[in-house]
């Protein structure tokens, strides 16, 4: 079920981080594993806390995530049948990257589109818009359009 | 250019994980910011270093990272002309996530794929293969096919 990006990951220096990217990259999968890291929870749990996500596309993630090794689905014999999704060893293990993608996305996402939205909302004041760093060499020459692959 | 997974990333807790991933999952990005970590690079010097790119794709995603502000594309008005790739100061930001990514990496799939490749060639030895923890709650029925999301 996971599609490989690369055959091989000992291709060079720096694989492991497309490695681990092609992992839980997919789309919802770092927010389901976010939410696995705090709780076991079921289906429909997970489905309430991911409010844009469709049933189906938590279907096929949370697949894939199992497939990987990541989670593990659980099903208890009982009427109603009860199906509960957790973290493997494994998955717990992606705590430090699930921790660093969501530390960064605090400090320089969540943050910047708030001062964002502030800064609209009450234009005198001047916004904290997020500032990339525009450092430039002497000598060059700053180009916006035009990415011909010259070098 | 970037594709917005999410309208707005201040959805719920855990949010801030997807909104990184959303900006440097796209394939190729998380190696790219490897190696310009390490040093300034020109198109094809980076190219060298990623033999399964293509062209277009490689232009592609530097030209959404340029867009996102973590790399800027600086051009040097000389004959012939010289282009460089380097990180901004927010693209520098994210070497703790790139770091995660790739330790985990190291760690998880890399050294799991050396030792399945090693138990393949040597069958004697027991191979060291990727372990996916396998704990289930007494009670539970582990269930492979049928991912109907009871719960």
């Amino acid at each position: 079920m996971p599609r490989p990006r690369h055959e091989r990951f000992d291709c060079s220096p720096g694989c492991p981080v497309e490695a681990t990217l092609a992992l839980i990259g997919g789309k919802w999968k770092g927010l389901v594993l976010w939410h696995l890291l705090q709780d076991t929870l079921r289906f429909n749990e997970i489905r309430r806390r991911l409010p844009n996500v469709t049933q189906r596309m938590l279907t096929n993630q949370l697949r894939e995530l199992e497939s990987d090794g990541f989670v593990i689905r659980t099903v208890y014999t009982q009427v109603p049948p009860k199906v509960e999704y957790s973290l493997s060893t494994r998955g717990r293990s992606l705590e430090p990257v699930i921790l660093a993608l969501k530390e960064w996305g605090e400090a320089h996402v969540v943050q910047a589109a708030a001062g964002e939205r502030q800064s609209r909302e009450t234009p005198s004041l001047s916004g904290a818009t997020a500032a990339a760093g525009n450092e430039r060499p002497p000598g060059s020459v700053p180009k916006a359009a035009g990415h011909a692959p010259t070098g």
